[in-house]
């Protein structure tokens, strides 16, 4: 249905294209050329500036599309944070699921995989990041449901390596946050390019950073 | 003369406020009434979102205000990108001419000031950090100008600290990205709260995450 629609939009950014598979449960078509769209719309212009018009322009639709599809501009921007942080989420679940409980390859396999990602997702990365705090309040808390976990899960597995005598933290809470801030920026300068490393190269590099704060000095 | 004006004026964020001094070299009085405006407005919607309408009314001006003392919304971004971003090179520059040559305290004390700088003021820093690629380009450029400042000033102490045997660094571009990061995302989520420590704490703790990072693993 939505072919002609499909074929007039505008070209998407081809940093945005490859998280494409993450909107397959968005139903029907329309309401994800929207969604890609206003994610599109976000990167560029941020939430407050980009108009519900410009997002079913973009779209290939009509100015109101947006209305017909999604009950407010902020559903976009809630679709996109929720499922965006549940794939970070879900990638460093299994990484610590995959690893043996050894806390230097736990906390690197963690590092790794959460600093790749954004990296390899810097675009999406950027959106739910520094856009969900824009929320509605409701909306608001439970992307911060979320992002908590990453917060429990760090500061548990730093807290093991301590207990386990392999880590030595001196302010568990800051470092905690640190290790994830580290990893977080890389939504704000990582572009793919010559100059820099690729994001898995990038995501060793940090878990090598992070398993050297927490050793225990000499 | 704009008596009137600044009592009319909106209530701006205490955050921005111990900022003032840094604007004092911005005459007349309107034109620096209309910047911290602006630095409100471009924090709470973003520059996109911001209209020059907006600026003026929450300067307690009229819509047009800011014709009257601006060339463009983006000559605003650019006086505060340009006076941020100096203002945080003056501040490194000075903690590494306190320094002694000796690489632990060169590095700790520019980590320090860099980290608490962003903690401290974190809401222009924000502003500095998030929106200064939506300059246009020649200003961009001017800006991108002093960023490189930082990358180099830090990977000449790392390389430093390298001869002088005192650290081990296996990529050197990339942890100069990655100290500079640590630091710099302060601004997306510092907020001083009883949750977090105080902004010098969080330097201290920086420095010696960081240090850790470098030294020699035994």
């Amino acid at each position: 249905m939505a072919t002609g629609q499909t074929r007039k939009r505008r070209r998407r950014s081809a940093t945005l294209d490859h998280n494409a598979a993450l909107w397959a449960h968005v139903e029907p078509e329309s309401s994800r050329l929207l969604l890609l769209s206003a994610l599109d719309a976000f990167l560029a212009r941020g939430f407050h500036a980009a108009t519900t018009r410009e997002i079913g322009e973009r779209a290939g639709m009509s100015p109101a599309a947006v209305y017909v599809h999604w009950k407010a501009k902020s559903d976009l921007l809630f679709e996109i944070s929720r499922t965006g942080h549940q794939a970070v989420l879900d990638v460093v679940e299994e990484a610590l699921a995959q690893a043996s409980d050894d806390p230097v390859e736990r906390v690197s396999s963690f590092v790794s995989a959460f600093a790749t990602w954004h990296a390899d997702n810097h675009a999406l990365a950027r959106v739910i990041q520094y856009e969900f705090k824009k929320l509605p309040r409701r909306q608001f808390r439970q992307i911060v449901e979320i992002r908590d976990r990453f917060e429990d899960l760090m500061h548990e597995e730093l807290a093991g390596g301590v207990a386990a005598g392999v880590f030595e933290v001196a302010d568990l809470e800051g470092t905690t946050l640190a290790v994830l801030s580290l990893c977080i920026d890389l939504a704000r300068w990582y572009q793919p390019s010559p100059a820099h490393s690729s994001a898995e190269a990038i995501g060793e590099l940090y878990a090598d950073l992070v398993i050297r704060m927490l050793r225990p000095v000499n």
